[in-house]
């Protein structure tokens, strides 16, 4: 049975925002890399669950590249939304601002794209409702979720 | 010289998400308190900046109240938003829900008022642009602030 | 069944130590509000714990007050007292100082006041003994605590 | 002037291991996917500053695949060395497998490629030794990486 | 010039509390063992800071017991004073119990014996005050420190 | 029935690795003990659990030896094996340098002794192999291991 499909819109977390303290600093004092892609699959997580309604997992970091680094005192600002979805998997874009509170002004320091697989209650993947876009971005997304896939698909082919 | 305005949504978090993981829980296994208190504290801490455009310090908790636990496998949605200001000081006010991500309700678990004061570069306190309320909820927000400051003052001149 | 009540010194805390490391600092280099926050929560529950004999939760900080900063190299000394106690809950009192540990100073960084809730195997609430003041402190803390709980339900009423 | 080259041998982390705890887990119950990207970040990391002799920042988690899950009680074994490197980047190969440390099977869980940039001490890119291959494996390597980084510039370029 | 001496009274910790949260277990469900060892660490430098006034760091762990396991639930209450000085060393022995806070019985859990060395501002070596016993188990512990120390050094000289 | 024995290498870490993040330093800024000794316990465990072939509880650290501070950006590097074991006990020694990883040298930071215990299911005490040295430094350390214990239990008899 086809699932009713859903807008990106539905799903999308629109502002998941974290202070970055010293802690979270690795020894050139800029936000360690790790906990910028933790911060990355926790909000992907959110969104491929209010997606698909069910336990998801992350089955691949396709590409998570840093633009500029981001310091102690800035907060960084996480936008969420689902690209396309596949039978039983979902392409989750993220996108990082680096904000300096007091002035306002922020810079994109982070774009990710991860693969997340819904499961059933026995951990078997299980379906997901297709990806309904509607403003010309999302369309774009949804164009260039399918291209990514496909050449990784090729890529892992070629690599065998 | 006085300070030009800023209305709450000038500096509100919309929507600040938090998927809840095994190693956030108490023995009892519901959200531990501490978690949400930082949860809270951290992110009133960025309206409390971006209000005053000035590191800010917590002051006080007013009141952090409980309304429900949370569990493991949900979501906490945090907003937060300055309700008013006084000189160098602001009260924020803080709304956590839990969610179920996978059927989309929330219930309201978590209410807090914390108050920060801006800070000059020499660590003395500074003024901060007073709050224009724009809508009903938020003219009664600015109003019940106001009150909830007497009452504390009140209260901390008779325990004296 | 009315309980048999039990002092405060029966549950209290008396030196809960906590050395400041640098990853307990916020970007300002003071310590996070929301660690001493947490500090504050998980000496009180003990205290909870200990003068009910029954699971305890949070269920609000009434009034959290910074009074000073704390640094890196310090020692936070917490100590934490029931106040009193009402059928289920009861409000625990929370001092905190930072020590000096070199030359023994202390000065009073944060005083505290939290409610918790005590809950029987099926997670209802349950009966905790009454509070038994026994010095002259005890007494104060004991009749100030009816007040803030008086204050509190006013407040709450006034704002509906 | 051309720096002299280095094997990956050189550089190369055999064996680095994590015991995994309860607290590192989601609440399916397998390791939070965050926990393993930090655990490659950090591990590559060291291999990408061993070749380079350098500070070195991450600029890109190219692809990283959950093969598997791992569970609580489990040994991540990580393993990682230089594929390749370019001007003043380096791609990072890592492989993660999961321990049965009590029987002393593993299994493949996750296999990630990251790439690095070499800093000079005023925080600009600086160039890195080449990676000399010994082995057919590494050889095998040395070819795909590059493979994999005109399929990646082909890929943004065509979605810009 | 000979430094005034100071009884163990004056730099001890009485009673510091830690409950056991379900992120401090390892895979086993007890309270995992390097939790334990960061707590006796922690709290015995505050002991050493205390007596010697100075800046103290961690010479040796000469020996940490543990004695039964603790678990979930269960608060660790840890005591520790310092034993014995010399020049510009002291060992610190901690005491740990599990309490069971609802019912209030206690069972020892670890014992352990801790050297600090005390450093000037220079990070170099500097001298403390002697530790004058009051009670008879001071003296007991005054006396056993220095044939802990004897064994040490013996067990040292034999192993080169 | 007698085990058959295993040799230090079959159950060895070779070289776990860990780069030293700020958030991992004490206020000196040195790397904080407590962390040390965690990474020591959980990469002697490893060793304990390969060696027995079942759940390992640490029972004691008998000696950590810090012989010099490590800092921020350095690179830990664990080695551990297993040098005696006795009924169900064993002896694992833990080795632990600070890599400048831009020069490749290394120092000596740390050495020490953990006795671990296997456990059956029930959590009883179960019969370990025997450990079969091979070369002569795995010799050495298999005598000694007896000494330490033997001094050990000594020391235990006169202090009773």
């Amino acid at each position: 049975m086809t699932q009713k499909g859903k807008t990106p819109a539905e799903s999308a977390v629109e502002q998941n925002v974290y202070k970055i303290f010293p802690n979270d600093l690795n020894s050139k004092h800029t936000v360690f890399g790790g906990l910028v892609m933790g911060l990355c699959d926790r909000t992907a997580l959110i969104v491929a669950e209010r997606h698909s309604g069910h336990n998801c997992v992350t089955a691949a970091v396709d590409s998570l590249t840093f633009l500029a680094p981001a310091h102690s005192g800035e907060t960084l600002v996480v936008k969420a939304s689902v690209n396309r979805a596949w039978r039983s998997s979902m392409e989750i874009g993220v996108h990082v601002a680096a904000e300096n509170s007091f002035q306002g002004d922020r810079r994109h320091v982070v774009s990710a794209y991860l693969t997340f697989v819904a499961l059933d209650d026995d951990g078997s993947p299980t379906d997901v409702p297709p990806v309904l876009p509607e403003t010309e971005t999302e369309r774009l997304r949804f164009d260039a979720a399918d291209e990514r896939r496909a050449a990784r698909l090729a890529m892992r082919a070629a690599q065998k």
